[in-house]
């Protein structure tokens, strides 16, 4: 439980706790999205009840003697929000739980809850690349590809409040299997994510057996999308050539999503969008040379709250 | 200019208005969707005056001693509901008009505007195969594939109101080119509509050389979906085989909207759904092999309204 009163020196101060499943990071959050405090640990994956604890502690903790009005979580899960329940989650021990009305009762303050990919969105609406836009789509490429969607100002969730699996959209029907628990093939996650940073890689290595790639493979360097990155941010023209292949198969997504929901802009964020317009690029043009002539003028650009995404969009649940 | 004053007879009686290239409908339209009486006439393709005026002289002559209380239209065009503009229409001659507002002032009641996808959807959602759903994906297959969405009970619009373009999402990045003026390759139009049925009927034909549907050919049938479809009703195999090939490409149309907004359910309507099960088992089969758990088991219907759809949705508009 919180401590009880308002500090005077935060009238309006909230908590926001962005959930991974190697840490949790915690913000103090207060007027104009200030961030008052910090806090992570690492992520108690031992049990669910460990790691409630673990997240109450990390609230009281980072609240100090200010009691927060409220407490935002951005939570790595599927989420039906009609019946408030967490109904799976991914590398983290949380499933067909109450979160929020047990985060409530743990921590006496109003809850909100929702999935880290919308709170991201969120984020980056209310004081990021999507700033006074009512009408966005997020694509954050990391290990998996997560989306979110604001609609006219409102983030959707679909008719159970699961929210949009924006990554999962099949781009190539023939095209390779899709990883985790998804069974399409050829989906934006598999072709944009880490993965499919690898496997361009792999491919061109394969192609050009005297390249800089099919060396580095020689070398013993598994070709993964960190390598990638580094390599292609050092002017290497093969690396560079990777996230050709990237950007081209995002953009054939981009222009999928700006023909059904013609939004204001596109904020590509997650790890892989390290790569910068080497991958953005290519995207834009591809997304250009598809999309309707009504929908395709929509900037595409870069998150800019990286890695406080999480906590500050949290902390937009609730402020 | 209509009638003044209100008939004893029908309170709340409203006219709908379904434009097409070939001919225009009209329903004087009562309470609980009751048609009350019916029109139709060529449409006059000579200018955009003439067409306005024959359109006017429509609506005064289905209401008839009827005074309606509005008139709702259903156009096959790009409109921006925001600044009320039709911006571009399909086969008839209206372009950058503010149609609203001109049939308001000719017709001297509430009028309201929309296109004929959306409307299609909105009927079916009000009295047909989607009653009392509120999270709906309708997909028209005809010439073109045309898409309504129901979110939350609201049509989705857009940012700018023109709708969403279901039709044009690429399920396969390297496909056929698509038509009209869309430059994007593999889209679910190029795969699925009449265009696709027709496609895929000679491929069928080429790679069955001594086939029935190769004979068809042969004799100078030129395979079109009118043809395919009777053909599959008869029973003929090959011809079932052409809607095995388009249902599956419809399959992962409806697994990556299933994705993406995780509707209570999906229905298919146009001329090409006149196939029936024919079509919608094999995609209703591929949709469940490839959508996310949690959003792989939506119906998918057929649209029950048929060529009724139009005008009843043009009427749900303004009742």
């Amino acid at each position: 439980m919180l401590a009880a009163g308002m500090s005077e020196s935060s009238p309006a101060a909230v908590v926001g706790i962005d959930l991974g499943g190697t840490s949790i990071k915690a913000a103090l959050v207060g007027e104009g999205y200030t961030i008052l405090a910090r806090r992570a640990v690492p992520t108690d994956l031992r049990s669910q009840g460990a790691l409630l604890d673990a997240i109450e502690r990390l609230v009281e903790s980072v609240a100090g003697e200010t009691a927060p009005a409220a407490v935002g979580f951005g939570l790595p899960s599927q989420i039906d929000q009609r019946r408030g329940l967490v109904l799976d989650s991914t590398n983290v021990p949380l499933e067909d739980i109450d979160v929020k009305a047990e985060m409530t009762r743990r921590l006496g303050v109003r809850v909100e809850i929702d999935n880290d990919a919308n709170v991201a969105c969120l984020a980056e609406a209310r004081i990021g690349a999507a700033r006074d836009a009512r009408h966005v789509v997020m694509l954050t490429l990391g290990t998996g590809v997560g989306g979110g969607l604001l609609l006219d100002g409102e983030l959707y969730r679909g008719s159970v409040g699961a929210g949009a699996e924006l990554g999962h959209m099949s781009i190539d029907e023939d095209g390779p299997p899709c990883q985790g628990h998804c069974t399409n093939r050829g989906c934006l996650e598999v072709l944009t994510s880490a993965t499919g940073v690898m496997a361009a890689a792999h491919r061109i290595a394969s192609e050009r057996p005297h390249g800089t790639l099919a060396a580095a493979r020689a070398a013993g360097e598994d070709l993964d999308a960190r390598f990638v990155i580094d390599r292609s941010r050092a002017g290497d023209t093969e690396a560079r050539d990777v996230f050709t292949i990237v950007g081209r198969h995002l953009g054939v997504g981009i222009a999928n999503y700006a023909n059904i929901f013609n939004p204001e802009l596109f904020v590509i964020g997650g790890g892989i969008s390290a790569a910068g317009d080497l991958l953005l690029d290519p995207a834009r043009a591809e997304y250009h040379r598809r999309a309707l002539r009504s929908s395709n003028d929509a900037p595409v650009v870069a998150a800019q709250l990286g890695n406080e995404a999480g906590v500050l969009g949290a902390a937009a649940l609730v402020l």
